[in-house]
């Protein structure tokens, strides 16, 4: 996750022999794109075609989206230009160049400013470096906190927002083998979605794209990987690691694992139990997969060794310099305040996160009393959420028309409160008065049947009358939000008030750290762009051997394997054109390249510089990534370049448009 | 659950204004059938019928079948009598007579004898009792602890060996809906079994039989169940339950959670997983449903407030009489057992019943271990697998060739590493040993495929060879088991010196408890005969009202709302005959007859003594039965008398068979 402005050339030389060149670190960062609804891509053609994955598109794709017409499933190929479809909201943006502004940034606090003054003087600085850059240039500017404070950098970026859509295979074939096979592999996923940029109507001629490599990579070819991972916590201390492991960490997982068999076995009732439960459940059981990812890693001695090694050799050189001091307390402060939220994490996550509440009922509910409490009060002094600036989304939120099934509601309702007392014990007084009397079980059912908050028009007339109206109609889940919102509204104080010590900490860490280490290392992501770097290379699991690529042959015999059943169903075209198809085309591949979410959809390069492949998903020893890097078994997945050209021309017969990534041109 | 040496004469008078009669008592219990398989049944023939539950006759079917018959899936109908199948291992009780014996085996303990010199002269002369029995009438003999050592009985069976198959409809009749329907309502299965009953090669002509109902019962009648419920813990005291509901039942949920969605998760890979996991799946999924149904019911505060209120009113009524001190005194010393064992619970779980450890590879590990340990010791000495008359099933369990699968092995290894460190806490020393420097992943990874216990040769000869050979080879897992071997059987010897004092003291409140109240309440289940009664009644559930009856029509259309998928696939006779059928016949039907597990099988039989049905299952409300009983929701489900006359003549075309039931002779 290196910057392009520090990128490791002794690093890579040393490694591969390979030298990293001025203009091919250019024309790569100037060919990579970023999807703002959250992901990475490329330009692919002269005339403006972007790649990226299935799942990164598919915001664009529901929106577009109708009854009669659904893109998602079906898929889509433009026939002609003129059949390119508009995508809603789509903002991309091209990265022209980067510039450091740490000295301006920190001449502007003044000295010895802590607290609320140290942050109020850094907001101002930074808001006036961007007016400048984009008064004076045209281009989207934004400050970039670096090293957790030790370095801010501005970015300019060139943005499009007339996006249309080009092509997308259908969710079948780019994401064959569902929830099982997600973050796992072997794969034989087509994860793609190709859109073309125009600018003032006219397809744009981007200076920079990637040429098209015909036959993709192969084993042990050197590869690097540009895109915008979104967010890691590799920086963080050991007590910090030490609180995710012992305290977060199981806590989520407990949590997950419950729900994940509560809807799995309530699923298996009815197809409209199933219908009803399933959008939840896959969000359940992908965060599963990820807390599962990220304790194997977490407790991994290897992992927590060289953090801790790393962070006693920082202290070592912090004790050496005159002005380490500050740094070396700042690691005390964080170690004091993990402490402070171990012991009132779980109590936070069972009533201000409602962990103990979990039902769309309760998060109205609250909704609508705190709403009432809090809308009088100025803007300033309000809980974040109800701030003038976020009503529209919180009123789209609260007066949503969404189906609320009550009989998922009692079940998960009821699930919950089970949780919550055997979390904070029967005979805790908050857990005795939630429960009223009651099991459970009965009290769910009586609160979801009793209460009226899924009337969408009671909503809004208790939203509009405020806090009075809010109590007036004794409603039995508003009153059960009233019961326990002292206390809730308390415990979230504390724990932000450790949280806001905790961050400042960081930054005086990271400075620190910056000061010592320099560019050495990269800063932790932060949806900027990165370039990473490894080879295409298999890995060893359980004394299995995983090769590096898979077939297209070994897509339909997973599907046969499966007897074709959802999810591991292929579109019919697929089933149809299987004979005209080249078997032996790699499909997917992996390599030792570091990502993390964000990258999706990012391209993999080889050292000409060419699109050899495209970034889906990483195996599940990517996810402790969030943590560490670790080279030995965690794996980035890749659809091949091959395969999306044998597709394209046999599968879904689109020739011109292969011609065009296969020649850069239309 | 009531003897019948002492049925509720007053109560049924009171409620229903129906008497129970000396003979119709005799000629049902006389019909009543125990199955020591586990499970219950009834004659329903003059020529030797008995009928029980399909799941009663599993192991039956199993033990019968062979590649080219499958008995359990298939069905079965014997077309004549020379057809009828003989079953293995199938012993079949009758209770004759019932007397009490408990003044004679409180004579025999000396006055003041406590702990083992008491617990030795009460067996003496219960063996002594049971031989004269047995040598007087030729009868099997039983002397029956009931009230928890408040009174002896002795109970003389008729005893039947030599058991036939005569019709099994087939696990999909017989089990519809599976997993997800198990403990639930509406239900529409035909969860039946028949068989005869031979004695000298010729069918027995029993002098009690139930004459049969051909319209099975309505909705409102009263009805009664004769059966041998196993187990309860209804006369636990309030500090035991305490300890079920903040420790115990907490614990077993999580990890039954856990487990759930690790093998749903893996097994939904591939179709080999799920066949290599399916059987482990559905039972941790019979478990999870259990406690889900026991944690519901002992959260209950009204469950848990008549415990309350019944022992305060014990205690106060012991405190009033002389020789009240012994009982009074046994509450408070099970209340600080019950804090002694809430101490060293989960460690106990995770070390010595190996919840830590899960994976045969371990457990076979530590078999081998500890035989070589314990082998050498005096009998009297060994931990009590090991004991000589124990010797042949240790063996046959040990060397099994049952598969071992690695891949799932190191899969719930790993998983239960991960949740033993989550338990004992990362920084535990017993954890660090456990793990040797390696995440738990690696660790399980390393030691299930280092480890040669899978192979049968090999533990017999390291069975053979003693202690000495166990550890020669080094065998990682051995070694693993060798590492916490200390600690586990240290805390396993705590562990029983708690429940010891525990089960000393229930003793002493359960003689007080007698002879304060006498019969006016059961005893505790134990397996043997009991009456329970009720009416046939529908319940309400989250405001919805559950009708009492279903019909086969009902069976169709959820077979149908399921696409006719497993686990809600009809069997082929059932499609082919669906025009012949009666679909309004009634087929399942509940009642509030009070049950609980080993009455599967009972006849629920109207005033008149005709069967109308067949006990199969509880609703999940039903499940806290273990601990108290609720009349408002917690229903007993039957199969109706008529739906199983009809599937016989239209279904399975069994004419004879449905005449013989009918008409009560062949």
């Amino acid at each position: 996750m290196w910057l392009f402005s520090a990128p490791p050339r002794e690093k890579i030389q040393a490694a591969y022999g390979y030298t990293l060149d001025d203009a091919w670190l250019n024309h790569l960062m100037k060919a990579s794109v970023r999807f703002n609804s959250g992901g990475s891509g490329s330009f692919v053609s002269a005339d403006g075609l972007v790649i990226t994955n299935n799942h990164v598109g598919l915001d664009a794709l529901q929106k577009m989206s109708s009854p009669s017409k659904n893109y998602v499933h079906d898929g889509f190929t433009a026939a002609t230009a003129a059949d390119e479809v508009n995508c809603l909201d789509l903002e991309l943006n091209v990265l022209q160049s980067t510039e450091d502004v740490t000295a301006r940034v920190n001449a502007a606090v003044p000295p010895g400013a802590v607290g609320d003054d140290a942050a109020k003087a850094r907001r101002k600085v930074i808001a006036g470096i961007e007016k400048e850059s984009k008064d004076a240039t045209g281009l989207r500017s934004d400050v970039v906190t670096l090293y957790q404070g030790g370095q801010y950098h501005l970015y300019r970026y060139k943005r499009y927002t007339d996006i249309r859509l080009v092509f997308s295979p259908g969710q079948q074939a780019a994401f064959f083998g569902g929830d099982p096979d997600n973050f796992e592999y072997p794969r034989y996923d087509l994860d793609i979605c190709i859109f073309r940029v125009y600018e003032n109507g006219q397809p744009v001629h981007p200076e920079h794209f990637l040429k098209w490599s015909e036959t993709g990579p192969r084993e042990g070819d050197l590869v690097f990987v540009s895109g915008h991972p979104g967010r890691t916590e590799r920086l963080f201390t050991v007590a910090q690691l030490e609180m995710l492991r012992d305290v977060v960490y199981p806590s989520l997982e407990r949590d997950l694992k419950r729900r994940d068999a509560l809807l799995t076995a309530w699923s298996a009732r009815s197809d409209e139990n199933m219908r009803r439960a399933k959008a939840r459940l896959f969000s359940i059981r992908n965060s599963r997969k990820y807390y599962d990812g990220l304790i194997a890693g977490i407790l991994d001695p290897q992992l927590l060794g060289r953090k801790t090694a790393d962070e006693t050799s920082l202290k070592y050189r912090l004790a050496q310099r005159t002005d380490g001091n500050e740094a070396l307390q700042a690691f005390d402060r964080i170690a004091v305040t993990e402490g402070a939220i171990a012991r009132i994490y779980v109590r936070e996550q069972m009533l201000e996160v409602a962990s103990g509440f979990a039902s769309d009922s309760f998060t109205i509910a609250r909704t609508l009393l705190r709403a009432g409490d809090e809308r009088p009060k100025p803007n300033g002094e309000r809980l974040p959420e109800f701030a003038e600036q976020r009503k529209d989304s919180l009123e789209l939120a609260l007066f949503s028309e969404k189906p609320i099934h009550t009989d998922m509601e009692i079940l998960t309702l009821g699930d919950s409160l089970t949780e919550l007392t055997e979390t904070l014990g029967y005979n805790d007084p908050t857990v005795q008065n939630v429960l009223a009397g009651k099991s459970p079980r009965q009290r769910a059912s009586e609160l979801v049947l009793g209460t009226k908050v899924r009337d969408v028009a009671f909503r809004r007339q208790l939203y509009a009358g405020g806090a009075a109206a809010a109590l007036a109609p004794h409603d039995p889940m508003i009153e059960l939000a009233r019961t326990i919102d002292d206390e809730s509204r308390a415990i979230r104080k504390s724990y932000e008030a450790e949280r806001e010590i905790e961050h400042q900490a960081q930054a005086v860490i990271g400075k620190a750290r910056y000061d010592i280490l320099g560019a050495s290392t990269y800063p932790d992501a932060t949806f900027t762009l990165r370039l990473a770097y490894g080879t295409v290379k298999g890995y060893e699991e359980d004394g299995v051997r995983v090769a590096p690529l898979t077939t297209i042959a070994g897509l339909y015999q997973r599907s046969a394997d499966h007897g074709d059943k959802e999810p591991f169903d292929l579109p019919q075209s697929w089933v149809d054109r299987k004979t005209d198809v080249n078997m032996d085309t790699p499909l997917d591949f992996v390599t030792d390249c570091d990502i993390i979410g964000g990258n999706s959809g990012s391209p993999t390069v080889n050292t000409k510089g060419e699109f050899v492949g495209i970034i889906f998903d990483g195996n599940i020893e990517v996810l402790p990534g969030d943590l560490a890097y670790d080279g030995v078994q965690a794996r980035s997945v890749s659809t091949d370049s091959a395969a999306i050209l044998e597709a394209l021309r046999k599968v879904y017969r689109d020739a011109p448009l292969a011609d065009e990534l296969s020649s850069g041109r239309r």
